[in-house]
């Protein structure tokens, strides 16, 4: 794992702590469903993380954005696809995906070196 | 095809041809590349459909919603896939996805009766 | 009741029926979670209704808005809290929103008509 | 002016004049100020009045995108430029920006008709 | 007050100067009207705070939080109203939001302690 | 030019770089597409930068503003032309873009010592 990741998980890991650790049900409740919805179901968790990643890419969250990548590599996420899940945010999004589509592969790289 | 969908297609038709007949060459050309991104590559073309679908339910546009849905249908996207795809965006975009939700869920049962 | 309140209420009902209807665990735990967030609890349902509204007014979804001002005027939102909400909304979103304020002022006064 | 055009200002004139028969100052304001902008400055006031087409269609808002184009018009955009906004707008936003490209080049032919 | 939020502050206005040195007078008149929207009126200021809280978290503007944060804490927002105010907006806006709460998390621990 | 922006452009060229050098067509055909928008044409290549610029300042992008206040700082925009363009972007898009017109001010300064 690249510095730039294990930073960015320990960072992640701390403040959902933090958040977590306080008494506010609901928000709890929030984070039980969305890991929820991630899982294998109809269709398979790597199909839904390319999901995930090109509605973080559309609504330009790059924390959003490198967490789905992480996810994504994990469940088996090739080269050529990547791309093209880049390519569907770009097209849907516009070129203000840009900067994010930029940082995208950067970690894309790290991640495959 | 119920009225619905007709109607939806002849108008997007009717307006597709009218922007496409003025000497736009640019507009024409993010056309073209919208076209192709979409069809089958790395990705088939059902996953970038239901990934069109996801990018725009988050985005709440629901004339791209419709679209997505009938494209998706068309390559075979099941219910359980249909209900896994408006989930994913649920929970990325929240409960003001909600109202588009709705109305693909209406749309959803036209194309399957 | 006026005419559009009750035919707002009636779509929404069925609509929500229909997504209720279907076998999506995770979109009714959802539907669950997002009641359970504005009911009494430190801040009151009148002001969470408030957050509601303004949330739905910068992120320029009327139907949201309709929905959250009659919920805010059952709950006692007066006539100047309705246009101190709308201002914050203003201010924060900008001009972009006024289409969705010209709308709400037109519900506002039907309600209290 | 299409009936269309007509409809849209009289419904446009008879809301905004319910906002502003109320007691709601700093909405009052920031009316005025949404005028002031767009008057002629250093920069003239048709090309405020596509700074605010292009902002309208990147933000997706079809009553901003109507009331700017007949601004717009009226301050001489002709044809090409009409094209050349709605390009930037496209590139910058994306195909979610396409269903209202589509009523704006049907809303441009009537108002050109 | 913690260093991180003495040198928000700094920096917010060291720029706010440097905007408003410029000879911009609708700049100017938009700040002026921005400050009196959040004075007491129909809903006291501390209300109002919470308003502009949840439309910057929904909007995902990490300054436009802090900042939000800083004014609400300081009207007296207490512990499990902040909660609050975070679960609205990430039921309406949906995990998009998540990063933002987190660090809002953080900032809310650093005030408080 | 100042160090900023050097750091600006060597990052972006160095990102840009990896992008294009990997295998992705329809990603290439997006950023020539992009590159011949804003050509002279109708429309000068001055006030496209402004469309530009006032596109990304609404979507709150500050990587597209830097770029695009670097461009229309190039084709010869001046010190109240910036400050109209500022203020159409600030009314259109409410008070959550004050941040990035900070940043924006702080920047167009350092273009001009």
């Amino acid at each position: 794992m690249s510095e730039r990741v294990k930073k960015y998980n320990e960072e992640r890991e701390r403040l959902n702590e933090l958040v977590l650790s306080r008494d506010n049900l609901n928000i709890k409740r929030f984070y039980g469903l969305d890991s929820a919805i991630y899982r294998d179901g109809a269709l398979d968790c790597k199909t839904k993380e390319m999901l995930g990643l090109v509605a973080s890419l559309v609504l330009r969250c790059d924390d959003c954005i490198t967490y789905h990548i992480i996810q994504a590599k994990e469940q088996g996420l090739n080269d050529d696809e990547f791309d093209e899940v880049m390519s569907v945010g770009l097209i849907v999004g516009g070129s203000i995906t840009i900067p994010h589509i930029r940082r995208a592969n950067d970690l894309w790289k790290e991640l495959n070196s």
